[in-house]
């Protein structure tokens, strides 16, 4: 199976979607950002305030995933039909659990609309975090599942 | 210490930095996109040639890098003076390794600049090979040295 | 009835509108710039000229209407088909009248995109003119009328 | 006084800022949004709870602070080196009051940035309650304070 | 004929295109950049390697077309379903010429996206080689073809 | 003379200016828009009338300039002081002369930023004018002059 990304000069293009079915997507993609146990008691006080870091990480994700065609270069621009994420906070490996669902009617996909929501998510904990602890770590960013469009379901196995 | 960017209301706010120093900062991040062998070899292979993948990955972190604070949202806009990112396929751990290197002077530093640079370089690197493989992960993403400002000199403990 | 931008942990969301039929539709807002009568004057004079303040704003109105889903956190990305703005000086109230028509065809309709375009339009007003005037205020943004989609017609009462 | 937004053939121009001094500069500006009583009651109840309208706008207008320059056409990039928002919920009149402060050291000033991240709030207020309240009104925007820089310090009377 | 582009009051508009049909179109621009013999060599030396000048060219090609309504003002927001950009390096008449090709599947065409990519693929090769040439031109940027729509096809007669 | 853009690996990056020192600068370029008699007529006419397509073309470019590091790849981001641009309309050549004037203070100079302009200007004006001259060619952009920065005074003999 080839890069579809390269063109005959072998150069990078955005590939002809043209040809494809419009149909209803949804992909799922998680992560996590690993932190001091310090650090994570101070995100879970937070979230009984109401102006807590995971309110404005989850801000920054979904416009983040709207954002995804003017970050990636060769992503195709699409509409977004629905975006959502949600978080857990793990006590047990000192880490923030992001998991996002993207939806959308269309020619492609929406796995890096999905995946960005995840990292930029992230990013924005480590950002109202990082006074208190640079050593926070992104780690884990994966597709779960997606569905829709000619390629069909993909799961990935749980690990 | 506190959280600085929480606001008397209990709401985000972007941190006052009028009162700190304006010196030249530096920050290194690094990153990993896991991947299958073949997809490390295709890569591989694509370094032989002009359109490579890295070479696209390349482009895109660097304007992440400058786009950092109209994706993050307390980010202060930052006038970067330089940023270059490199890249090392491991074929030990079947994966890419992305180091980001940020400068700028002013007030605040730019270790989520360098950040930003990993993930979307490493994101671009989904996005090309994920035709051939959907099951590529994003991970240990984390800063790795930052200098300048009033906090000194941090340099993470190598893992 | 549900403020449908809340998910199930209580964060907001972008709402999933992929069950929702796409339609033409069509939005109207409105709003004021009050200001001294001698801007308004100024404005006036410009309006015989080719570079008056109003082709800036109307420009700015229209280039942010099209910005809306990058502004509004929450909003849908959409394409939009057409939008106008128009001016009507006041020299009653002293204030500047703007009107803008949005239109587009799709799941969700263009309400914000219309809002946007009218303050947007009032801030560009305020810019060009804040060199003679700073007290101008932007006041009674307001939805007109809205058509198409499943609630139907929204006529607000003039007053 | 003369609009110096306008150029010698009489079209708009950015205006050369490179003689004027640095400084520190704030400025202050207000708006409201006003609402059903019920509307008002519903976002109160959210400010209890974690995800509230409330927290959304905030992120909205410091976001919408940062990016005033690309969205009105003659404003003069600037270095933002800080941004705060507050609500105040006002059962007498059913309105939200937004409160905008800004900060930077440049040489020119901030009252577009304060006026943005105000507007952009209160537009997000709206999107985040229209589905109950297509009614609302944004009103009575305007510059409450401005120090620094050449003209030294605006401050409005309160109405 | 008329301008489509002015309203009743004599100002620009985006052109309401609701009524139009929903068809494939696609658009071909080429353009140049014209150099210093010594230019040409040291980019055609660049391609035999990994990080060559017109890699980067190409990129910020792609990126510049998908940002194209964000860039002129009147533009139309689109759906782009695929977008590609050639290179020829011309040592008889020491330029590079640039060719874009783009596709849609919408209610206006890509021209513009088109147009866009080549000035700002070209662009971007004056930025990466003005350290040794600040003489190159950017010439004879036109569109080629243009088909789909009600307009039918556009075909450029070669010079 | 090295391509200074590209590093140890042979891949592109953002030049490093920390050690620069910070000037003020200035950059003056120029660029046409050839077209059908009828057009430049039509333009002509236009200029007698407030919203004629030249003020639209301008307010473009001067937002292109402001936009030039997210456009262009390598560019470091730059606070212009000052943006003007100004047209000439030439009957003997049926074309539009387009020369921009863009200054900042800062550590490098704006030449992409003048280019950039003259360039997001011509292709508004085809834009507006594409509906009854799909022909226009957009030629000579180039730099004009340049003063600032270590390397001096660029000044092109005019042809």
């Amino acid at each position: 199976m080839d890069l579809s990304h390269i063109n005959d000069q072998g150069r990078a293009r955005m590939v002809d979607v043209s040809d494809k079915e419009e149909t209803n997507r949804e992909a799922i993609a998680k992560g996590y950002v690993y932190m001091k146990r310090e650090t994570l008691d101070r995100i879970n006080e937070g979230t009984m305030k109401k102006g807590d870091v995971l309110s404005v990480s989850q801000v920054a994700g979904i416009m983040g995933a709207k954002s995804t065609a003017s970050i990636i270069p060769m992503c195709h621009p699409i509409m977004l039909s629905g975006c959502d994420i949600s978080f857990k906070l793990d006590f047990e490996y000192n880490r923030v659990e992001i998991i996002s669902t993207v939806k959308n009617s269309g020619q492609t996909g929406v796995e890096m609309e999905a995946l960005t929501a995840v990292v930029v998510a992230g990013l924005t904990i480590y950002d109202m975090c990082k006074a208190i602890d640079k050593e926070m770590i992104i780690s884990d960013v994966m597709l779960i599942r997606k569905t829709g469009g000619k390629s069909g379901i993909f799961q990935r196995e749980q690990i």
